[in-house]
Parts: C-alpha cells; structure tokens; sequence
C-alpha cells in the first residue's frame, strides 16, 4: 500500500499532538489563527526585500524560512484534518476551477 | 514507495503558471503576500464562532473553506518551489525540532 | 489642546456595538482575528503590484483600500478599547523604545 | 489650532523615518506586509486562549499586546499617509456605510 506525503504528515501530526494532549488547544479556529501567525513569521522575511529571489536572502535566513513554510504546512494539514479534506483532492479540483476563472495565454493578467 | 502529492501539485502548479506567464508576478514576496490573504480567507469564516467545530459549519460554509485550504496549499507549494524547499522533509525535520521544545506529557500546555 | 480622532471613534464604535447586541461576538480574540481578516482585504490589492505606489493603483481600488483601511482602524480601536489600551499613548511610548532600537543616520537600515 | 492625534502619529512617523532615510523601503506594499506581520504578532498572543478577555492575558503579555498594537496602528498611520487617506474621516464615512449593512436591533447577526 502507498502513502502519499500528506497522509503521511497527517498521521506524523495525529500521533504528536495524542502525545501531548492538544486536542482541547487545537479547534479548527486556533488552527486557522496559528496557520496565520506562522505565515507571518515568513512574510517577515520578506517585508523590506524587494522581490525575495534568489541572493536576496542569506543562509540562515533560507534556512529559517524553511522551518517556517513547514510549520505553515503542519498547521494546515492539521486543519484540513479536523475538517475531513484531503488537501491533494481539493487542490486539484481547485485548480480545475482556477483554470476556468484565468484560461491560460498571454493576456491572462492576475487580478 | 511512496507517492508524492506534494510533488504532484508541484508539478501542476509549474505548468499552470507557465501557460500563463505568471512568471514575472510569481517572486516569493508576492507568493507569500498571497499565501497571507488566501489564509485570512479561511480565518473570515471562523472569526466570529465558538471553536469553529462540527456543526457551527454549514455545507456552503464547508465547501468554502475546502476551497480556500486548497489555495493555501497551492500557494505554499508555489512559494516552496521557488525557494527549493522540498516541504515534506522539511515538514519532518521541523517535527523533530518541535518534539525537543514540547516534550510529550500531560504537562505539554502550548504556549 | 488636542482633540482626539482615536477616543472619538472609540465613543463611536462603542455606540455602534452596543445598539447591535455585538457584546458576545466582541471577544479580543475574535477582533484580532477580525483585524487580521480586514488587514488581509488590505493586502490583496497590492499582492501583484511592484510597490503601490501612485499610479499603480486606479481610483476604484483606491476608494476601496480607502474603506479596507478604516475597517483596520475600527478594529484596532475596539480591541485596544477591550483592552484597556489607550493607543496614542502606546503609540509615542513605543516610538520611544523604536528609537534606541534604531537609531538615526543613514546606515539606519530597516531589518 | 487643535491637532488631532492621529495627525500627530502622522508628523512623528513621518519624521522618524526622514531620520533614519527609510523611504526607499516605506512603499504602500511593504507597509502592508508590516502592518499584517505586526497583526499576527497581536494573534500570537491570543491564538490558544479562549477568549483574551480579562484574566486570561497575565502583565507581561498585556504589556507585549500594548506595544504590538502600537506597532500596527504606526505602520497604518504611516500607509495611510503615503495613499492621502485621512484615517478618521475614513473610519466616520465606513461606520455609515456599516450602519446600513448591519441595522441596529436585537436580530443583527455578524455574519
């Protein structure tokens, strides 16, 4: 049987917030709020750079935001846990809409 | 073996901004600046509820929130991409950071 | 003598909550969560652009982030209003700390 | 003549950041990545506890929220002055516009 990496970390995060007895912390309110406060701690890292590419962020400074993208990820597969979706399946049939809303081609201006 | 959903969307996203020239829109400051507002698209849902659990959904409110999950999710692999950050692994190792500040134990209170 | 522009619409929004029952909804934590939902409806008008500056944005956009930015404001005053801040004060008191934090002079660089 | 306070944040920011040549990094975008960083730092606060309300902030968090407030009521008073937005007159003309989505009375659910 295959696992697929977010099912993995699903279960990496059931087992280690059953060992630490977060439940009553973790409603999927303060999920959302901690997802928020961790993208935060990212966006910090980029406030004064003017585009984050490349030379523009320094070792350590890679090395942080990392650990803070994967934090981002933990909350959110915890979230998506509490509230019974499957991340790739929603991803995926999200994209299928985002393809309608922006069809591609050079003229496909984000707004 | 494991599948890969990561790499997956990985893989989807690459081409979805390609055929649509978002290059030049996608830096990493931009990816994160959009990463915060998809994440308070799925806070304005909870911001006035109890803990956000079960019932105080309803199905309209449900699929919504599946929906904006799923653009977090896009964009932090996006944002991962261009930092060459596989989140998987960096998912794992941050747990193993996380496991040394919060030992397991009836005592683990989040702070 | 100083009027003051912050306790008039703490007066205001005070009025506003109490005539709509609002009391409940009106924890601190659900108005972070609130103000962190309007600073987002902020930031998704400038997420593409290069910085926001003058022309970059067209007059409706400006009239919008014009609202988006009072919501910010009417947020922030209820919640400092909760809890028991008074934000001008807090305000010079942390320019002050800001001050020795960064000094002056031209090698003053924002990090 | 009176000055108001917010316009007095306004001459005090606006001469801090001559001091210190900050303008190269003070655009309309990275003031609202600040502000939204400096938000998140008020969430942190609040994210496991639940309601923020009265005991549940011990001094020294209290004393931390005081001067995160601050710190998002700077960065709003500063983007507020780079886009001519006078926050007060904003904040009156939004309450109105509030005032008739949510009419008073006991049945005014926030939705």
């Amino acid at each position: 049987m295959k696992t697929s990496d977010l099912h993995d970390l699903r279960e990496r995060t059931r087992q280690f917030a059953l060992e630490r007895n977060w439940a009553p912390y973790h409603t999927p309110k303060n999920l959302v709020m901690a997802m928020s406060v961790e993208v935060a701690e990212v966006a910090e890292h980029f406030q004064w750079l003017p585009t984050g590419a490349g030379d523009e962020l320094d070792a350590p400074t890679r090395a942080a935001v990392r650990h803070e993208l994967a934090d981002v990820l933990l909350y959110l597969v915890q979230l998506a846990d509490k509230l019974d979706v499957d991340l790739h399946d929603a991803a995926v049939e999200k994209m299928t809409v985002n393809a309608i809303k922006y069809p591609p081609g050079p003229g496909s201006a984000l707004t």
